[in-house]
C-alpha cells in the first residue's frame, strides 16, 4: 500500500444533470470523486468513500486512470448514491429532483492504515459528524481544509462549530457564508467566520470566483471566463481538490503557498466545467493548467502604478 | 473660458435615498455630479447639464471644490430632476419610490465652444437620443464612452443601436447586456454587444467588479473589498469618469492604457460608495488613490506560474 499525500472524503455518486442546454444520465459523480481527480493531478490523492455493487467497473476505471488511490473506497451490498438535479438558465442555481442516499446512509467511514500520515486532508461536503470522524483517525495533519452546505448549517450546527475550531480552512459560498454567520456583507461575513477558528476562510462566488481571507490579509481569486460552461457540477470541489492537491504534492502550507495554490485552483474548475463528470479533467496536464493560468494572469494585469 | 480635456454630460439632481443603515435625504447627485467629480481627480472635466432655480448654492460650490467645468451646466426656472431609493439588504437592488424630472423633461445639451474640440468625451446615462445630440457637437474626439440602462433598451432601442455604432466604449451593468443581447452568458454577450460596432465593451458587475471585452482580448478588473459600504449610488458614474479621468489627463487612448485607467476607475468607485453623494471623494488625492490601487494589486497578486 502506497503512502498518499493528500487524503479527500466526500461522496460518490452516479448523477443525472439537466442543463438549460443538455440533458446527461448515470454521470460519474460526488465531491470526493471531483476532488479527487483534480488533486491527482498534482499530489498522490486517497480517497475515502463507499460505493454499492452497482457501481460501473468503468467508473472504478476512470479513478485508476486518475492514479487515484482507492485503498479508501469501500464497495458495499446495496445501491450507490444517486442525484439527480436541474440547472437554471445562469447555469448556477439548481433544483434538486431526487436524492437516493443508498449505500451512503450506512456509510462510517474507516481510514486504511497508509492514509493515517498522511500531511494533507480535505473534508468534502459530507455531515460534520462524518467529517470529524476522519479528522480523528488522522495522525499528524500539517494543513486540514473543509467545505460544506446550507443543509449542514441549519440542521448540525454544534458538529459543525466543533470542526471549523479543528481545522486550517473553510471552504463554502456565499449563500452559505451569509446563512452561517448572519451577515450580508462577504468582508463581514469573513470576519465572523475566521473568529470561529480556522486560520483562512475562502468564499466561492461561482462565475466571480471566490475570495481568500486570513487574518493578514484578503485575496481576490477572479474566475477564469468561459464562453461556453457546460456543467457546473462539482466545480466548488474540483477548485478545492486542485488547490489541496498543488499544495500537498509540494508540501507547502504558507499563506503565499495558499495564494499559489488557489490560482491552480480556479483554473482547473474552469476546465472541469467546460463538460460533463471528469470530462474536462480527463487528458489535462499540468502544462495546459499553467498555460491558461498564464492566460489569466494576463486578463488580471493592469500595469504599473 | 478654458478648455477642457474631457466632456461629460449626464444627470444633475437631487436625491433622497435610504439604505438598509440608514436614510438621507437632499443630496447632491445625478450620473453627470458623480461622473465629473471622479474625473476631476485626473483632468480636467466640463459638465452638460441642466438644474433648476431651486439647485442649493452650496451644491454649485461643491463643484467649484472639484474644480469643475460648469461652463456647460444651464440652471432655468423651474425645479430640479429629483430621485428617491430604497437599496435591498444586498445593497446593489433597489427601488424607485420616485422620479420628478422637473427642469430634466426639456433639457436640450447645447455645448459651450470651449467644449467642442474636447478630446474625450463620456456621454453618461441618459436617452441615446440626447447622447447623440451631445456627440453631434463634439468636432474630433478621440475617444467616447457611453453608459446607458435598462429603460432606453427597453424603450429606444433604434436610436441606442445608432449610438453604439459611434462610440468607442460602451459600458453596461450585466443584467442590461443580458436584456440588450438577449443571450445569459456575459462572455458571449460582449460578443454580441462588440458586434454592433463599439471597440470596447465594459460589463459591470457591482461587488464582484467588472469585465472589459475587446476584440483582441478580456481584462477582469476586480472590485477592491469594502467591509462596510454605505451608499452604492453613482459607483458605475465613479468608474467611468475616473477611468476616462485618467485618460483624458494623460491624453491616451491605446488598450494598455485602458486596462490601467479601469483599474483607477475601480478604486475611486470603492472609495466612492463608502459614504453618500460626494462625500466619499471629498480630500481624495491621486495618492490615496495610488495606494489603495497597490493595495488592490496586492490582493490579486498570486505568486509566478
Amino acid at each position: 500500500m502506497a503512502a498518499v499525500d493528500l487524503v479527500v472524503v466526500g461522496s460518490v455518486g452516479i448523477d443525472s444533470i439537466e442543463t438549460p442546454l443538455e440533458k446527461r444520465s448515470n454521470l460519474l459523480g460526488g465531491s470526493a470523486t471531483y476532488a479527487c481527480a483534480a488533486a491527482s493531478l498534482f499530489a498522490r490523492a486517497g480517497m475515502v468513500g463507499v460505493v454499492g455493487n452497482d457501481f460501473p467497473a468503468e467508473f472504478m476505471e476512470s479513478y485508476r486512470r486518475f492514479s487515484i488511490n482507492l485503498d479508501g473506497l469501500r464497495q458495499v451490498a446495496g445501491p450507490t448514491f444517486r442525484w439527480s438535479g436541474v440547472y437554471q438558465q445562469d447555469f448556477i442555481n439548481r433544483e434538486t429532483i431526487s436524492t437516493e442516499l443508498g449505500v451512503f446512509a450506512g456509510f462510517k467511514p474507516d481510514l486504511p492504515e497508509c492514509y493515517r500520515d498522511a500531511p494533507f486532508l480535505l473534508l468534502g461536503n459530507i455531515s460534520p459528524e462524518l467529517q470529524l470522524q476522519v479528522l480523528d483517525q488522522i495522525r499528524r495533519p500539517r494543513l486540514i481544509a473543509a467545505d460544506t452546505m446550507d443543509l449542514w448549517i441549519r440542521t448540525a450546527r454544534p458538529q459543525l462549530l466543533d470542526l471549523v475550531k479543528r481545522i486550517d480552512l473553510l471552504m463554502l459560498n456565499d449563500a452559505e457564508a451569509r446563512l452561517f454567520t448572519g451577515r450580508h456583507n462577504l468582508c463581514a461575513c469573513a470576519e465572523a467566520l475566521l473568529e470561529l477558528g480556522p486560520r483562512h476562510v475562502v468564499i466561492k462566488k461561482g462565475e466571480h470566483g471566490a475570495m481568500l481571507f486570513s487574518r493578514r490579509g484578503t485575496t481576490i481569486l477572479p474566475a477564469f471566463p468561459l464562453p461556453d460552461p457546460r456543467d457546473p457540477t462539482g466545480a466548488g470541489d474540483m477548485f478545492a481538490g486542485a488547490t489541496m492537491g498543488v499544495l500537498a504534492g509540494r508540501g507547502q502550507t504558507g499563506e503565499t503557498d495558499l495564494r499559489h495554490a488557489f490560482a491552480y485552483g480556479a483554473v482547473v474548475a474552469a476546465f472541469g466545467v467546460e463538460s460533463f463528470s471528469l470530462e474536462g479533467l480527463t487528458g489535462l496536464t499540468r502544462n495546459k493548467v499553467e498555460n491558461r493560468l498564464r492566460e489569466l494572469r494576463g486578463m488580471i494585469e493592469c500595469g504599473p502604478v
